[in-house]
């Protein structure tokens, strides 16, 4: 053996431990709690170090590392952090939860046990309308009026689908087919485990202003309950560098290097030769690129040339 | 370069050609169809011979060599065929598939689109009797005027839960807050995308006789309509190496042992002392190692010893 | 919340807190050590009771809940533990190790630092000799004599490797490109992290008996020294369901059942129609099914037909 | 069934189809081809459909979708399409290779047959030299006279550990020992098959300028060659969009949008909030943050402030 090792001490982060175990209530009757984890910032320096060989341990700092590792996507590093969480969540929820592959999962199984006896409910002034311009999402909410037939509605049929689902365990069905008509609204719990660097990837995706209103509420108990606490120099990093950060396209590049040049015609030539100008009677079609370009060109304080 | 090759033509199987495109139906309006796939039994001997070298090439038989791999779970060359799906499922029964993370999956969306109007009905003779003894099972069908007010009731709950959605829907709720009460039994659709080896390991789950029969009845089309004509060989070898095997625990081989030898007592005194025999007055208690082991020895047509 | 949970305290196995960053020697220069961990038996039991629901807590001892998911493959509570190696090893067991996917890994980079100045060193009497039955096993092992000139054999090129080696990089020639001619003995190290369940199945891979001695090393320590502490119970139904267990195929049940009841006509027709029994001028061929089908008939005491 | 499908003919890409199985020369003695594949544009396509549902049909054109869905990061659609490559590569650049994981691999076996006799060479005028500001790069090359040194030494290592390893295997060493002090340089072939997400995942880390020139050709062969072909839409939303985009952190934009808006010392106090601005002696230290920010200024036309 060419080195000695030190025994080891667990690593532990004294703010994760003290809420260890601790539910965060989330929507009407869902919660979020970690249940384990392993490692910290510490260990992501400590990874990146077996890369790198040590030589560089004087070098650099380890908030600096970790910022140059989340900069330039050197994502390894992160995986060797672990978490674990216990979630309560409406199923409809959950299924867009778990369409993230990357995790390990337990769920509350309806066909072993009975289902959980609570569905979600929606408040009067919590019934959302469709947006306009996001095919997805939503925007806005309904008058309390409105609202109120709507949550009255919901009950009843929350009312008669968990009856109906009563009648027939009463009767002897079988618990995996009595549950089929269970609403989507209904709550599971689940076992779910991610390393860190998946769980920035969820996080990104899930805190997301257009990420659906019920998960964005779970994602951000975990960024900014959770996660910061675990591991704030990651945490900060993430933020910077993905988070609030915006990419811009080889094409958008071009077009704002010339208008900071004060180039307008060739802006212009650039932007008409990626379609974006496109008229019918004197008014620019809707193109979808240009129209996310002028959000950013409004954000750096440009001036649209077209 | 140190060898030639010759241009290759794509790899078809035309027995899997007929039938592209083509739905089977399952449940009441379910269906499975393949839409895409790559490679072929003849792929898989292809990559094991990259590992094993061209020498081999004469030595076995592509049969043989397909069996010896699946015999001894060298499981790559399995990973180098690919099919794709196009599902329609119940979402209750969604929920058990997407759990093989192993996939691609490319699902219709609520959020986007208004969801498909259709929910798995059930006959009054298609209604399941708890099981006893498998707590996650159904054993037997309730009689035709139970099962007649169970579909009765089933009619009246799809029906409000269908009206509550698409009052929302024309109020203007948000797509995907309207979706929220919506039953587990609503249709959904996907494209699923997996490698052979992975698929092979989701029917091995999905075609046993514990697996839910509303999944199973898509496993079985897989296995038996669509996996059987794509590749043969690779299909018989798992049905006689996993789906058909049996496997014997290490106590079970020396219980076994002792029994074909006649030495009862040994074997009575390895069951004991695998606490498979304890009694309470005179009676011995459920145990479920023993109970499977006696299944197993009546299997073999071996005489169980206690 | 329908209930009130309990501050956790961080899941801690003694056993294991003992040996943690102690390093085992593995071959002439390796090691192997346990940097950190998270999860027991007691982390099992708890994903699977979420599956299960409460009413089981009290029906079910934790070692048999173990046993039964370990017997009928409920693996995902096992993927609720994780641990987290420092491995030193030569780059050529290395490169067995790493087709192992479902696993985190950080390597020592030889782009970025000077190669580790170490290769595997064969002492006269390790010297094995090809296997002639198994094409990628050894058997045997060469007199002292012969190995004697091996072993001298050997330094020479690792000498000279190493000479070239450090001549590059004194001449100021790129660490990417002066590594390209180091040994597969050189040694690397990494640190690698992975659930226990993905554990389990590289264990079963690389302790089994024809995995590759140098692998072998490394596994048997993992699975001896250190899981069987960590998790004892999971690693006792390990050893019995997995590494010490049997799998019989469809066609050897049949010809073992009838060779139990005596039907020694049925068993060779079975086997026959397998294509175990053709000979050539009066012998049986050489077919590797029979062959293993005898190993297993030998093994259970039951003399084969043919 | 709620519509009828019509058959499906296997989709094919005409220009792909053409360099099917066709070896594209890499470095000395390497070689890609592509052995099969599934899918094309229109497969990501037709994915991104069945999620956005049927209305959407009309609305956008294929290669807007595609933008969009890169641009968006709707990732899953990208993973519907699969490609298959036969592979010839040093060991070295292949232990690179193999760190991504979401791959299928069979590589050639070194312990079931005899190691390929050939490994990479270095003309006299390719010896990189060590680039002083990447610690994992090289820059520039040597002169013809150290270049012809080099590649005699180089030489003459390669005879001998091909010699030592040919009088092993001779003796009836175990190919699995005899092949431990082969350099990393030995050729080395394999099938690597992979989605065409993960694909375009690979190549932006290994198309990028700081990757290994090794394994640099083979990804812009991959990418130049044959990715362009199979999905020209995907390539061209894949360069604009991921390639030669370019991220602006929360603080660059910060900094960029002060100095359009040419309020400078605002720029220089977030700067100097960051921690970029540390001076010694009068000089400003070096700051890999701060030097990435010049980097874009200058790309952008900004004239930095410090």
């Amino acid at each position: 053996m060419t080195e000695e090792f030190e025994k080891l001490e667990p690593i532990r982060v004294p703010e994760l431990d003290e809420i260890l175990g601790k539910p965060f209530k989330v929507l009407d009757d869902g919660f979020i709690r970690v249940v384990d984890y392993m490692g910290s910032d510490q260990s992501v320096v400590q990874a990146a170090r077996v890369s790198y060989g040590k030589g560089t341990k004087k070098l650099r700092q380890d908030r600096g590392l970790i910022r140059y590792l989340m900069r330039h996507k050197h994502t390894t590093p992160f995986e060797m952090c672990e978490i674990k969480f216990h979630i309560r969540i409406p199923m409809d929820a959950w299924r867009q939860w778990i369409r993230h592959r990357t995790a390990n999962v337990n769920e509350y199984s309806t066909r072993y046990s009975i289902a959980i006896d609570s569905a979600q409910t929606t408040k009067p002034d919590e019934w959302r309308m469709q947006s306009k311009n996001n095919k997805q999402g939503s925007a806005g909410f309904f008058d309390t009026e409105t609202g109120e037939k709507l949550t009255e509605e919901e009950r009843r049929l929350q009312k008669l689908a968990r009856e109906t689902y009563q009648k027939r365990i009463d009767l002897g069905v079988a618990r995996e087919q009595a549950r089929k008509d269970l609403p989507l609204s209904t709550y599971t719990e689940a076992y779910w485990k991610i390393d860190l660097h998946n769980l920035l990837h969820f996080l990104r995706l899930r805190m997301e202003k257009n990420a659906q209103l019920e998960i964005r509420k779970y994602a951000e108990i975990i960024g900014h309950q959770i996660v910061s606490k675990w591991v704030p120099f990651t945490w900060e990093a993430f933020l910077d560098y993905e988070m609030n950060a915006q990419k811009f396209s080889a094409i958008e590049l071009e077009v704002i290097k010339n208008l900071i040049a004060d180039k307008i015609d060739d802006a212009l030539q650039i932007a008409d030769n990626a379609g974006w100008l496109k008229e019918k009677e004197g008014k620019l079609l809707k193109n979808l690129e240009r129209m996310e370009m002028e959000e950013k060109l409004e954000m750096l304080g440009i001036k649209k040339p077209w």
